[in-house]
């Protein structure tokens, strides 16, 4: 089954502590699909500016990324710049211009109204209700969003949450969202907005997982060297949605492997800048390292139950 | 098989957002009898002074707590003050009077030297030496240590390490001793000096455990409300220990399980002050909250290999 996801293709100047790099590949949709496509066909809706490389489109062409939507307009590219921490959890944004992704209106071309899964990356609340609008009966429905949309609006988030069925926040919006500190009130408050499902990231910290059966947690899977986090985030939410789409059951058992798929994409984006590691992964590596995950959190489950 | 514990027994007085307590029962020593011993005997080597309160002895005693060797000398007992932050992985020490801990010689009695199971928790490397050189020949050695003696008894600690089966650390403990930021390579490092297995303790983001086998992460239980985390740490050993020691084979397998039998102790001690928690757990909710981590954990390995 096929997934249509509607972001951002950007530019970003990344620099860690690790190293920097300049104008490389980016945005929420192309870390989305490039991991998703790893399980399942995918195709983007954005918007680049005249000066896109050809390269780049060449890039996610050559994974089978339809890119029929991924319109081209006169004007800049997105371009983000950004310095994480030593604490690679914190980041500050030192420049952020929209260019052509202001006033940008996603409209899917009439196949991709019937598409069956549905990524709502992090764009304007209002712009996913949008989008929602011309899809005609997705089987599921995932979204983002981030701190300014929360803030700045709310109504519209509110009013979209009982469309989506999975909902990706992280943890410091999932606090902002549901006005609670607490991650477990907050991670039910929001299910009680409406999501089936609500995925809190938490970066090299892992994944809680709220649904109305019960709470799924994993660790991320510990690396000895991440060299940019960028992008991890989607990543994870195209692993995670690219291997449901893929099963075609959605249950709180896929639900749960869809997670572990997930944090495996994620744990290699960020080996390398951009999108390096993707672009390079096989799905031999995948599978070793969902395989190690397992072991990694595997618990033998010998409880011992006399006293 | 019983367990010998060296370390404190403490009045501690305790703000969080929470709310606060004063001159309360605590102390290593104390979190982590109190918790192993709801799988095996163990006994207490400690100081307390003349101003230790019968009530407290008797609160110890009546769970079956050895107290033959807690010793109670003139002079003060131990006493902590500390400040939590709202982010409760992070306090402020307000106040620190050693007071009859200071020049406390652990001395066990002569059947404790036959111990088979030992933790030597939060005190001087010296001291602990001291103590390893009184036992036999134990089954298992655990240890904890901090940032302080990391830092001003380093060489102490280093020659201590082959002797100790498991180290307990905390993330920032583990960089500090390692001389080494990530995780993946500090745990490694810290293997190399020495013990069999260390267990770094990450607070609300949970456990990492390093064995020549491999690595097992777990999160911490998640809870909706968390009222003092202090003693989280030696209540995690004393589940841990007291699981080992209970189950008398130590295994990459039965480690494991150790970890998530700590995981469930530290969840319950963290919800009340001081060791109110523990005082009034039973056996039934123990073993209730493991069966609800093993689901918050379990991925189900339902594995999708087919690409």
């Amino acid at each position: 089954m096929s997934i249509v996801v509607v972001g951002s293709v950007a530019y970003d100047t990344v620099e860690t502590t690790r190293g920097s790099i300049k104008e490389a590949l980016g945005g929420s949709a192309s870390y989305f699909a490039v991991a998703a496509r790893f399980f399942t066909p995918v195709g983007i809706v954005a918007v680049v500016g005249a000066d896109f490389k050809p390269e780049n489109r060449q890039q996610l062409a050559d994974r089978g990324i339809d890119l029929r939507a991924l319109e081209q307009k006169e004007g800049k590219t997105f371009r983000w710049h950004g310095r994480y921490h030593e604490d690679m959890n914190k980041r500050d944004t030192l420049a952020l211009d929209l260019n052509v992704f202001e006033g940008f209106a996603p409209n899917l071309l009439p196949d991709q109204r019937r598409c069956d899964y549905l990524f709502l990356a992090n764009i304007a609340p209002e712009l996913q209700e949008y989008v929602l609008s011309q899809v005609m009966s997705p089987k599921l429905v995932a979204g983002d969003t981030m701190d300014h949309w929360i803030e700045a609006t709310r109504e519209d988030l509110i009013k979209l949450l009982p469309r989506v069925d999975i909902l990706t926040v992280n943890d410091e919006e999932a606090r902002l969202l549901a006005g609670e500190h607490n991650l477990v009130k907050a991670g039910r408050a929001i299910l009680a907005m409406g999501p089936r499902s609500v995925l809190i990231k938490r970066g090299e910290y892992g994944v809680i997982q709220f649904s109305k059966e019960g709470m799924f947690a994993v660790p991320a899977y510990p690396l000895e060297d991440i060299v940019d986090p960028t992008g991890a985030g989607d990543t994870f939410a195209g692993g995670m949605m690219g291997f449901l789409a893929r099963h075609g059951r959605i249950t709180e058992s896929s639900l749960r492997t869809a997670v572990v798929y997930g944090s495996v994409m994620a744990s290699f984006v960020v080996e390398r800048f951009s999108l390096d590691r993707l672009f390079d992964l096989t799905w031999e590596e995948i599978d070793s390292r969902y395989r190690a995950f397992i072991e990694l959190i595997d618990s033998h489950h010998s409880r011992w139950i006399t006293q």
